[in-house]
């Protein structure tokens, strides 16, 4: 959150959600939000194609809401990872989106990085970029289900695995904003899955709904239709990634002593309920002085926490109040 | 670190070292530590002998320094863990210590857990426990390799294996001031190798002194002499210990965007530059976003860095400057 000193006269703000699919922009007022666009995420051209990108969907959310452009000088982007830094300014490095380190190969595009904070600032005065899990998880500490909960993360289980930490309610950030990386962590050497970052074996590329797919060669979708109604192939995919996706979470409470996990993402958005019982049994069975107690969410945001978490990062102090009261999020979610 | 209007008539400060094998008091004054005293960890009797030991081995240090124990009215203790809390007060749940938790059962007591802080506060006005690694951590940042590092861990390979981390400059507690057990990562579904926690394949298991003298037969020291010496199993052996120690370095890195790891214990205090480029070789050859630029190095402070964290955690704001400068503790290392 900006101090309101700071950003008294803006009457409007963006948010930019930027992941390896799809991009959404959104704009909002101190009422709540006012449009939101979405786009598959711009993978051709040159490396400036994504922010260029933004700031085209930032348009049109604009034009949608009735707000004139030029009035929107702050923006809140979150964003896949991982980031580096180009004389200072903040590049997504993302396996997802550029070709050049993508080390899968499927990827139209031979980018390296992609100069999104350059692009950024020379249209908006205030720029805050955060990894999407750590937008997300800031959104559920101000407005969902880790209000209050001093040591917590908010992982999502989708096309990738990420994480947003928070220990002693301090956000982890790192020496480069990537701390959260966690689906990169290693997890077994035994596999051959392989993920987007080159690793063998990492969280990702054992439970991302991207390998689910590619090793079963149908979508996650009806993998876990199949899982459900009884197919024994389908439930022991499942099985097994709900196993790796608890010992995940239990080695991120081994390192960090969390006490409250909010899970979201497509895959635990659709089956979260039916997974939850097996990724607990890999979570809560080990190491009681660390795991008692520890429990498992879905985002009080919903599928908007990670827009509602780009939004807060840039929000006036004086805004979240008010949206807390009145949950403003909850009509753009039914519209 | 206390500030001094807190302390301004403490003369004297004691420290606490306690690790499932040994335990170490230290007394000090703002010249230095004055006198330490050594001895194996009491394991016998009830769950009241480490605490008692504790205070005990205090008086001894007091004693062979010529200061009075009554004056003696602060102690930090850094202390294996994990901890939990009775009444607000933490014990120690420890598996190297407590028999009734140890799933390797081979323990002289049948300890749940030890009352440690409830025995030190009916003799002390001010006592701070932090765990091991997060006090070595404290002593490295203030004295030691890590000094204007804010991305960064201690980690301990010795009996055990622990961690102690700081991130943005924050130490990181959790809920019950347990961060930093990373050394109970599950990395493997595929050994047969139990940890004292009872986990099988975390990273403690797969590495640490104690199991690879259970799993090789004969005690650490050794086994690395004849790797050294160039005998073909016990190389095998440590590489394969330098890959798993390398891929939990990988994961907390991944996890946490550390920028410099300080690793202690025996192990590394012997080996280290042998073993570092074997670590190196799986920690960063990954996710070079994350992994550009992270170093390894050894404790400043040397054998001491637990002892100096304990009086770090209970020391006068005025005192760190004058021991920054001074290195009192070369004295003692000497001595």
């Amino acid at each position: 959150m900006l101090s309101s000193k700071s950003t008294q006269s803006s009457l409007f703000i963006g948010g930019l959600d930027i992941g390896g699919t799809k991009m959404a922009a959104i704009v909002a007022d101190r009422s709540g939000p006012l449009a939101r666009v979405v786009e598959p995420t711009a993978k051709t051209g040159t490396e400036y194609a994504p922010a260029e990108q933004a700031l085209r969907l930032l348009k049109d959310a604009c034009a949608k809401a009735g707000v004139p452009f030029e009035e929107l000088d702050t923006v809140g982007v979150s964003s896949c990872g991982p980031f580096i830094r180009q004389q200072g300014k903040i590049r997504l490095a993302a396996p997802n989106i550029c070709g050049g380190i993508a080390r899968r190969g499927e990827l139209p595009n031979d980018w390296m990085s992609v100069p999104l904070e350059e692009v950024l600032r020379r249209h908006f005065v205030q720029v805050v970029i955060r990894n999407d899990c750590v937008a997300a998880l800031t959104a559920e500490r101000a407005f969902g289900n880790l209000q209050g909960v001093d040591d917590c993360a908010y992982v999502t289980w989708s096309t990738g695995i990420g994480f947003g930490l928070c220990v002693d309610g301090h956000l982890l950030h790192g020496k480069n904003g990537n701390a959260g990386h966690a689906g990169h962590m290693l997890m077994t050497d035994q596999s051959s899955a392989q993920c987007g970052c080159g690793n063998y074996g990492d969280v990702e590329a054992l439970v991302s709904g991207y390998n689910l797919e590619a090793r079963c060669d149908r979508p996650p979708a009806e993998l876990f239709d199949a899982a459900r109604a009884g197919d024994p192939q389908g439930r022991a995919v499942i099985a097994e990634a709900a196993k790796w996706f608890g010992r995940a979470l239990f080695n991120v409470t081994a390192a960090l002593d969390i006490e409250r996990f909010v899970i979201g993402g497509a895959i635990w958005h659709h089956h979260g309920e039916w997974l939850e019982p097996m990724v607990m049994s890999e979570l809560c069975t080990r190491l009681p002085a660390l795991t008692n107690g520890v429990s498992l969410s879905s985002p009080g945001l919903d599928s908007l926490v990670t827009d509602i978490g780009a939004l807060h990062l840039v929000m006036p102090e004086d805004w979240p109040n008010e949206w807390r009261a009145r949950k403003p999020w909850q009509q753009l979610q039914e519209s």
